[in-house]
């Protein structure tokens, strides 16, 4: 079954007479393990889950998706914040386009000390990085989900004893000049909640996070209001966007809160 | 394009020569609205997620899978409990089955008064059904997730004030005899815990239900063994297997706790 | 027991001094039962998942979410396209905001003749409707998540026989003037692909897409410029976004194409 | 706020009168970077999710949580199939209980070359290691979950030209003596398809695999039935279960089958 090369017609190079540009057109969904820069150790190895997208325009039929895990191939191991922006170039290059979307996905380890033993422990974060290269600027967004206790300041102020608290999820993603560690963004979201949570605690530990959420009451919008207060204190952040959903623990549904900043034009109040 | 009749060939009623029966074959993940039983209001509209498998002997080279869309469809909108044993049985009659599987997940809704203030709201509780006749006999297995909250009797122990509380779920599976109502085994299950979950609660039903929690602290192996306990002393229920998974709020991880056992022989002392 | 009522301090109405409005506060995650409109039998019975929030002006601390519960409680059974403006207005009205914003998703149900037989099997197709009500306009988007069989034209030019197909979905969001069936929707996208997909189909049918979608090749990039197409002639939609991902066949990622246009401005050829 | 010792009560080692024992209690969904052995490479880095569960005697009432994260923190980046006995004989003896589960869900990465341009991308397979500590021996389950393309029998004859593919999915479990490489499994499981799939591809090999596929149509219950019968064949295998799950293209929901057979007694012919 040999294959004359005349035979294989690119299909995708025609020309299309719709005279319809397609916005993104790639590829979902692909695993690769990469590694990443990490604030105590150098780096670590990680998996990461890509989309990777270019624009079209009107007069071609179609892209050329193989292209996409070539670049990806030529990286592989060595994707990182630092090759992100040589990703995306590649990706213009090599498939002829004006614009190239990337986004990364991955859980990102980071080894934490409990409280009061200091026993360690690794804590895993998801993360995400998004990026649109376009004349020769690249738009990059990074993105965080902190996982929280919070604990209901209305409970506590109703009950003879005790409140009720839960675990919550921080998602922090932001535009930034310069360098920001993840590190510094999960320590920041962690100051604004009830207490962190931890993936080891020793007695000590669990005695010393109960009483710091009881002296910590936050709702939602506290805690909304808070990270938004130090992300836009931020030298190095332009924009962010801080989601914050509550498990709540005496319901079966979450409560929510969500601020977006735009730190070029300075925190506008609406009040 | 007519279509001779002859040319329509049945590949599926082929003999197959590699002397290997099939356990279970036939479609997977198909949505459905459904009818069920209602404790309160006699019955309720609900939609479920259908899998319905045969058996296949050894001699045939496939099943006909449109034949199980076809029972569905006379059944629209009148499956239920009741009508769960006569889909079993039109399954194995008009695929020449030995055995059929059917397996019904759905949300089910229950009306619930708060605590204190009485005031109403629904519920939603994750439910299946799972089945297999085999030689006129329906092995049925029911199944309900309850959402719960609990707090840590170690955490309540150690810290001068307040107890970290969470989330949990209860999952229980069970065999009966008889009639069992999915709102008694809710109840059951509520009791077990620190205290149920709501919908709508006011501000009196929160000052109530945290006092509850901090009066019955409960580990997920406090959780899980009362619930076995009263499940075990339900007459109607053969078998069962509790699962109960807390969402710490100390922690990014769950605890889990699971007792599983058959009843016909009297609930089994293992320690 | 008993709580005197001065005792139920209202913790969420006291002043905030941040100066930090929040852009939307509510619950996320809710599911209660619903009644929308059908074109075919008048209306359906089926489950929607919610999110509820308000703004919140910066001077007060925190919303009161039990709130939303009961204005959901209030339609119970009742929402539906039409009350969802209504929804929008309680919610705005007893939390006193500024802005209210109502998100419902929903599995919709379409009974589909098979296009040779007429045999007919319900479709479920992901639906959601997401406002915004601020200054009494309401910002209204419907989607729908359409499933499709697409064929690659690449293939079908390379190989002597056959080409390789999948399952894509594809979908749609729109805002629009005047009424829009969802139907109408469904009906427009499917002819945009290789074939439509259906829940029961016999031999003859089954032969019958085979040889369509043989007839009709479609990269992700035909389908989107197809439905953008389409949707930009309908006389009622004034936005768009498209998005098709395929799940390939011969790889284990998706390919993905996305056209978004404002049509108030006239569809902006970009190439 | 320091800590009087004596004030750290145990809660947990207290004892408990229910007379209940629990089968499996422990802690569920904790994420830890991994290093597995490679056929092609000697090891790779990946990500684990980890339950790790223990028996508790009916006298005492809570096992102690941190320890399990205590065994993970000892085996950080060490942990393999060659470990995997130690982690349950640790958690074993460090929580004093008479039966250890581990459980381990992982991507696994295998360079791939396409089949006529041997091109390379990595593909990634979802796998799990599953066991159970007890009187000193393991009790072990490998799995792995293998994309695959289908193309349908019926399809092929009834229609003139070509013939509807989907992706499928084929999971295997399966307990064996000696070793097994994940690779030959993956390697075993995607010859009992229509043709492998890919993530990088070019022309020439897209076109060989749209005419592989045509040249071996296979129903679910083909592919079932092949990979149990080499799976069976297999001389270090003791015990499988086979299920495929075919997305299917001209439906919204999967075919499936399924086949489990032990082993050890010879593939029984219950036809």
């Amino acid at each position: 079954m040999s294959v004359p090369k005349e035979k294989l017609v690119d299909v995708q190079s025609r020309a299309d007479g719709r005279r319809i540009p397609i916005d993104k057109v790639g590829i979902k969904g692909v695993r690769y393990p990469i590694v990443v820069k990490d604030r105590a150790r150098g780096e670590q190895h990680t998996v990461g889950e890509f989309n990777m997208y270019v624009d079209l325009p009107h007069r071609i039929k179609g892209t050329h998706m193989s292209r996409f895990i070539e670049v990806l191939e030529r990286h592989r191991l060595k994707v990182s914040l630092r090759t992100f922006k040589d990703i995306c170039h590649e990706m213009r290059e090599i498939l002829h386009a004006d614009v190239a979307h990337l986004e990364i996905a991955f859980p990102y380890f980071v080894s934490k000390k409990a409280p009061v033993s200091a026993a360690e422990g690794l804590m895993s974060y998801r993360c995400r990085i998004e990026g649109k290269l376009e004349n020769g600027t690249l738009d990059m967004i990074v993105g965080v989900t902190v996982p929280v206790q919070t604990l209901c300041p209305c409970s506590k102020e109703l009950a003879e004893v005790s409140a009720h608290t839960q675990r919550g999820e921080v998602r922090v993603d932001f535009r930034f000049q310069g360098f920001v560690w993840i590190e510094d963004v999960i320590e920041l979201v962690e100051s604004c909640a009830s207490s962190p949570v931890y993936s080891l605690l020793h007695r000590d530990d669990e005695e010393h996070l109960t009483e710091r959420a009881f002296a910590h009451p936050a709702f939602v919008e506290d805690v909304v209001r808070e990270v938004a207060r130090k992300m836009g204190d931020h030298s190095a952040v332009t924009w962010f966007r801080v989601d914050v959903e509550n498990f709540e623990s005496i319901h079966n549904h979450s409560a929510y809160a969500c601020i977006e900043r735009d730190q070029r034009g300075g925190m506008k109040d609406k009040g």
